[in-house]
């Protein structure tokens, strides 16, 4: 493992490593879930932390904008833009360790797409190192620039395996308004895009978040955290929490609830009194993937289908495995706005054959996901553990250009190798 | 010139082309200003009209997306939105008459992209012929997909060179509600940045337009329109044009703008009182480009910069001009909230000697825009007119990234050869 403290020192490692045919797995704060910043086991590649590169270079109120180099915990990327008052929306359960690097390096989701864009949406220019080792320095500020291709788009989402990010350049958004923040229980879990659509029509663009979770995961986060319980008193099937913001009163939140539970299509619902409220609610949210764990072998998929098609992927979803695995638990949330689902499956209690027979339970729900045009990753990327997905789920003219891009980029394999492609 | 009807006629055309050693010019609706659909003088060249690939495929309110064919009139893909309640936000001069391919395979900008983004961010897919002639088909209509790379982000805003556009998914808005619209007088184009910022100190995210106007504009608006007139009774120097939306009644919009009044910021100002004093007060920001012609020869800049830096980048491009052509007459309008700037410079009268000299006034501006970290082109792309500023103001670096590029996904150069890169 080297950890390079500088872009010249980057550029540095590239160099050597070029020259003696070693291969180059760039790492940020690891927290990717597809093994795409891992070595491989020959012992032949070298790790290439970003750790050190973790300087804010500059911040720029009056551009709406930050560098930040690519070490940089994301947390502390908020951190300096709300010093400023402004916010960096991108945000996630990891966002303590995760490093801006690999936030960009993966295209990264989380829980304000919906209203921010992905990780790519929130970038300006980026500095990147090459696999020969030379430096581009495309480290523009600027909001429009049809100045030939638009480099930085072909590095974003590439895994490291095109280029190494060593610093970006980020745009700023004003910092949003306290939200509304409210808890509503609804039946079938297709009635959330209806609910959204409801809220949508009196709230056009003011919602910035909007996460379905499924009732077990309310069991899951009452057994896991000791001081929580669950928030409604009845078992309604599913729940959505959301967030709305300024310019949203929350009389307007309400009378939007109140007519949906009118027509039943909301049975039950919290709206947050104050911010401690508010963060009680989303403490139930980001305490799932936390709470699966000790619940048994959790099978996971990251899972994308147009936002109109979810309703009835939900129903054939829950069909199918109601079908090939009658005992398996669903645990379903996520980012349900996006047409995002972590559509993850739980073991039956004391069934630890599950986990063989698991590959083909999944293998089921990719194609379901298939068949309503959806991906088989949202939001985690491929590194390693889905390269056999893309090869299955993608057409061959698809692969061939990725292919392409690998080869014409980085013609003798360097950069991450193994890894998407 | 050939006018496929679909993609496999498409296909077909660039394969015979490729047979036969023959480059293909692809065009939409040939509005654009860097000559980048247009054929060399060669004769040699195909000319591919997009224009009879103009059906909606599909409207799918339920996701707020809709797939276009290439040659669909931007102002078709916007009627298409909003008969199903839903707005396409790319708004430009042309939308009458440029289609949408060459919308996206120019990025093109235009009004909104302080609130929406330039074109790149309006796609959820594409399906585009490659230069072989094979289809590679990524319509999909995702919100959030990170199974391998984006291959969609190559294509737009490569001007037809990698790859030529036959079809997107297209996102669509929420329809915004009616905006609360206003102009506002100003002595100095530095003191917009000021106002912009104190809009969103009150309306964070609330601006969908802010569009900077100099006093000379109106002089020729109202000299061009027969029934138009100056706005404002005075000469303040500069104003600013602006749409605040929903969330915003009027009474936010004039607090801040009593506000600003009161320290001096705005010296005078409009607000429309109906959809009718708005569109009369958005007709002379549209009918500049047009005004600018009777008037004599118009040497044009479609430059950017950070916001931040735009004030004394003004003050300094005021001297530059003032100093190198003293009788010329700066006419300067544009999209300020995104740092994009229009700075023509319109011949002094009767010195039709300024055509020849205009290369140097050009130069000396682009070299200032280069001092300030901008671009030589925010959103026209670089067509055939820019590619010597490229060479000029890219590194070789970046430069040789663009080739890289070039090589990998059109090796025989067919594809709008002598464009771009």
């Amino acid at each position: 493992m080297v950890a390079p403290a500088s872009t010249q020192e980057v550029a540095g490692v590239v160099t050597v490593c070029a020259r003696h045919g070693a291969g180059i797995v760039p790492q940020g704060g690891n927290t990717g879930l597809c093994g795409g910043a891992v070595p491989d086991l020959s012992g032949e590649q070298v790790l290439l932390s970003l750790s050190r590169m973790n300087r804010i270079r500059r911040v720029d109120p009056g551009n709406d904008s930050l560098v930040a180099e690519a070490g940089c915990i994301l947390a502390d990327v908020q951190a300096a833009a709300a010093e400023v008052d402004r916010c960096f929306p991108l945000s996630l359960a990891a966002e303590g360790s995760c490093q801006i690097g690999g936030n960009l390096s993966t295209n990264a989701g989380g829980l304000n797409v919906i209203r921010y864009g992905m990780a790519r949406q929130q970038v300006l220019g980026l500095e990147v190192v090459l696999a020969d080792g030379t430096v581009w320095e495309g480290l523009r500020e600027l909001r429009k620039d049809t100045a030939g291709y638009d480099l930085k788009q072909v590095f974003i989402g590439s895994e490291g395996t095109l280029g190494i990010i060593t610093a970006a350049a980020l745009k700023l958004a004003p910092k949003p308004a306290n939200p509304v923040t409210f808890l509503a229980a609804i039946r079938d879990a297709g009635d959330a895009v209806a609910l959204l659509g409801r809220l949508r029509s009196v709230l056009p663009d003011r919602i910035d978040a909007f996460e379905l979770i499924s009732d077990r995961c309310f069991d899951l986060v009452a057994r896991h955290l000791p001081d929580a319980r669950r928030p409604f008193a009845e078992r309604p099937g599913w729940a959505v929490l959301a967030d709305a913001v300024e310019g949203t009163d929350e009389g307007r939140v309400e009378a939007v609830l109140a007519s949906c539970f009118g027509d039943g299509l909301v049975v039950d619902a919290i709206l947050a009194k104050n911010k401690a409220e508010a963060a009680g609610l989303w403490r139930l949210r980001h305490a799932i993937p936390e709470a699966e764990r000790p619940a048994g072998y959790c099978l996971k998929h990251d899972i994308g289908v147009p936002v109109g098609r979810l309703a009835r992927f939900l129903a054939e979803a829950k069909a199918l495995v109601a079908r090939l695995e009658p005992d398996a638990r669903p645990i379903v949330f996520g980012h349900v706005g996006d047409g995002n689902l972590h559509y993850n499956v739980l073991q039956p209690a004391g069934d630890d054959g599950f986990r063989e027979r698991g590959a083909d339970l999944s293998r089921s729900l990719y194609d379901l996901v298939a068949k309503f045009e959806g991906t088989f990753s949202a939001e985690h990327g491929i590194g390693v553990t889905k390269k056999e997905l893309l090869r299955t789920y993608r057409s061959e003219v698809e692969l061939g250009l990725m292919r392409t891009l690998k080869t014409a980029l980085d013609p003798d394999n360097r950069l991450n190798p193994g890894k998407v492609i």
